[in-house]
């Protein structure tokens, strides 16, 4: 393979070993050889090179006496971890040919004014190693997830059968014992009865709300989401050229105003509201989806934490309700598995369910076959029902001590939630800056997450924070809130000194790279 | 958890019996229950739907005797297979409810004149088993496939700490390892040195174009696709709103005309064009990264068939030559790997990588973790190398075996690929129609593909075919050739018959559902 990693020019002035050892340097400082294995050796860069061994013996003397490389008895040459270039750093070498660098596109320049490279939450991935109190979102705690189980699971899935699939195009049709098991273990505990072809699976929750706003919405139509409400509905709208009209949310969820009427798709979260965790009361259920089959409007249900609810009967999704067929639902295993797998599904009438699958081909044909496989091994041999019964239960000791917790710092002020999920909703006095209080909270080891960003004018909701359960000891709990509260009074908005305001911090933590 | 599958109303009229009766019928012939598990034990279901044992045994034998349950010694209740209903069929019991059916939103009327579900090559699932001669494209032969070695990296990978990072969130970054396997061993081998923040690792290939179309161009905008050419890009691009502008192609792959100018991008093939697996000459390659650069413009250099190559030293790609950063390399492990693990990437500049990124996150986060690191340890393992050294030998001789039967009946028609590759391009005499050819030879356990659907000019281009040689054993390719050959005299095409043409049919194989 290293002849096309380093070309040898014989008609070059340059000799053969300068022309070797000044390709090879530029291909270690750029990384182009793993750390802790050999380099080639010398008899296969020789031969692959078709030059003479003793070039080869010259290049790496060379380069070891430069600091590239070094030698290890007996196993060869090694890179030297100082040779290597600092990925952040400008192109040193980039060019192997090294002559004069051209000037090159400008893509920073390109995608101005039109970049998705936006603000947005940020997880650290190495957040529960990195926090003693980890109040994230969203996750699920590895230490109480049944390895052995999944092991088995994805072994299984991994058979001669498992990999046949894996060599085919899954395009057309998904994997028919999730299906089967999707319908029968996930959606009927929401009450939704949906038939195989009625269901389609999705990588992750977040493709199937893609392409839901794809299929029902063109660009300069209009898409309510509610306020506060989930911002990946809002960025993707806007991605798309869709106008977003915000509606406001009360303690029964979505307020039903006439601001719908001009939306013709809503983005709703009504069993557990993303968000404030509150739960759309029957009623209010039934009476959107008369408003919106009076108005021929679509309703997008986002199941945010569809698995874990603290109720034996939880509330229904309101695709339970949908007699009409407007209501697309939306949801995913990510709270109730693992998030890295990226499974999600759509549940809507046929004729959509076929459409969305034609355009999940062209973005990328289909999830991955064996990760669809190893879930419906584990949601069919029982393991998935066990495990939400598990976390439902510890979500709910933690949540109870959680809530104690706030009541006794900021009595009145989080949402207990009613039906599950893994996090509390909480508004801090009018001037808190969460932004603030999450800098100076997070030396003592505490993560938390800032809610301003779900609200249309986040300026004036710099003071919510959505603090997780789902990774935090219970034992911790109480203590990780105590140092939340003690940092509350030091956490002053930046309005009261205008100027101040450290832009875009504030927003929603971290900022990508 | 049945307690929302059956409701029951204590106020109603109807009994409890009768009430319970009638929607596990509707349950039953919906298939919300598992067919070779039992149904739920009497016992289970009188506590859950808080109803006397007595009540559910009544329920039972009704059901019994109305044919929807039957009863196994010592096992309990099960779903009697007579019972379900047809998913094609219409809505049967539908409705818990039961009562009027209200008409349904039209979706297929919605989507009329906008959607995405095209004519498209579908490829059986059950192809490699259906068809005795599978001249089947892009697929990998299962039984060539190290299965012990992949089931290894498989379950390394889901150790705790895979585990760990599965339930994390992978959006802002991918697995470290991969990055790095795929610089040095993929990216390498076709001669581009790329840094970790140069790569983007995307679910499959098509993710990885459809990000790289969707970043550079605007709708109203101009791609070039090479014609004959990759038929999804042409998909992808009208779906956004821009325009399209085909690009001849001859023997040393796309043509350098006048037309390029009006293309802001343009999506080639340069190492083993799609679908006539020439190879662009460095020459070619040359001008035409001179000449994008002189126009401002872009290319995305789609790498089909990057891993399988036939020369110890494969010409390298483009992105090798690109001096001015506006060339967006994109390829997977789908014909080297596995293509259902979904696994591809894309290769630019840090900035362009970053904005993907950020795309790609409101698309769908990221790629499976799981799937990252045991491809990860595959590649680092040294097994991906094998495989493809294996993989390049067998397909070699079968591309030999294929051109020869090809020559002995149609003397100069096929395109020997120079690359590599796992199919032939072959063009059958004027009169020939594909699609027809393909209905003929399909009873003989023959499955080929159509080639029309890659021209812009469809209706004049259906004497084509794709002849894939990677999962159709050595010693069947003459038997098989030899049954195409017989057929080819009474596949005419309709166009001497007008009116007769089978509309759609013939234009690319299967027809999705």
């Amino acid at each position: 393979m290293y002849e096309n990693m380093i070309v040898i020019d014989r008609q070059a002035p340059e000799s053969l070993q300068m022309q070797i050892r000044r390709q090879l340097a530029i291909c270690i400082v750029n990384r182009q050889f793993p750390l802790h294995e050999p380099l080639p050796s010398i008899r296969r860069l020789a031969s692959d090179l078709k030059v003479s061994v003793t070039t080869v013996v010259r290049v790496y003397s060379a380069l070891k006496r430069d600091g590239f490389v070094m030698s290890k008895r007996r196993s060869g040459y090694f890179v030297s971890p100082d040779a290597l270039v600092d990925p952040g750093r400008a192109a040193v070498g980039k060019q192997r040919a090294g002559a004069t660098e051209p000037a090159r596109v400008d893509y920073a320049r390109l995608f101005r004014g039109r970049s998705f490279d936006r603000e947005r939450v940020v997880k650290p991935a190495d957040l529960l190693v990195r926090y003693r109190y980890p109040f994230a979102c969203g996750l699920i705690d590895p230490s109480l997830f049944p390895l052995a189980r999944w092991r088995e699971c994805v072994r299984d899935a991994a058979d001669v059968v498992g990999v046949g699939n894996c060599a085919t195009d899954f395009s057309e049709t998904d994997d028919q014992i999730l299906i089967e098991q999707l319908i029968q273990r996930v959606l009927a505990g929401r009450g939704i009865f949906a038939r195989p072809d009625e269901v389609l699976v999705t990588v992750g929750g977040q493709q199937a709300l893609y392409i839901a706003i794809r299929l029902l919405l063109a660009p300069g139509e209009t898409i309510g989401v509610e306020d506060p409400g989930y911002p990946d509905a809002v960025a993707m709208a806007r991605m798309e050229g869709i106008n977003v009209q915000r509606l406001p949310v009360d303690d029964n969820g979505l307020i039903l105003s006439d601001r719908l009427n001009r939306c013709k798709c809503l983005h709703v979260t009504p069993s557990h509201q993303f968000p404030t965790t509150v739960t759309m009361p029957p009623a209010r259920r039934s009476r959107l989806l008369e408003l919106t089959r009076q108005h021929g409007q679509f309703i997008i249900e986002h199941d945010c934490e569809s698995g874990v609810s603290f109720n034996k009967t939880p509330p229904k999704a309101l695709k339970n309700l949908d007699r009409w067929g407007n209501v697309i639902h939306v949801g995913s295993l990510s709270k109730s598995l693992l998030q890295g797998l990226r499974l999600g599904y759509l549940v809507a009438d046929r004729e959509f369910v076929r459409e969305a699958r034609a355009l999940r081909r062209y973005m990328l044909r289909h999830p991955p076959v064996n990760n669809q496989r190893s879930a419906a091994l584990f949601l069919q041999r029982g393991h998935y029902d066990r495990f939400v019964a598990k976390l439902t239960g510890i979500y709910s000791r933690r949540c109870d001590a959680m809530h104690e917790s706030l009541e006794r710092h900021f009595p009145g002020a989080a949402v207990k939630p009613e039906y599950g999920g893994g996090n509390v909703w909480l508004r801090l006095p009018e001037e808190v800056d969460a932004g603030i209080l999450r800098e100076l909270v997070e030396p003592d080891g505490v993560f938390l997450e800032t809610g301003g960003f779900t609200f249309s004018d986040e300026r004036s909701n710099r003071n919510h924070i959505r603090l997780g359960y789902s990774v935090i000891d219970e034992a911790l709990i109480a203590e990780g809130i105590d140092r939340i509260a003690r940092a509350v009074p030091k956490a002053r908005g930046a309005d009261s000194a205008p100027g101040n305001a450290p832009q875009g911090e504030s927003l929603n933590g971290h900022r990508a790279n």
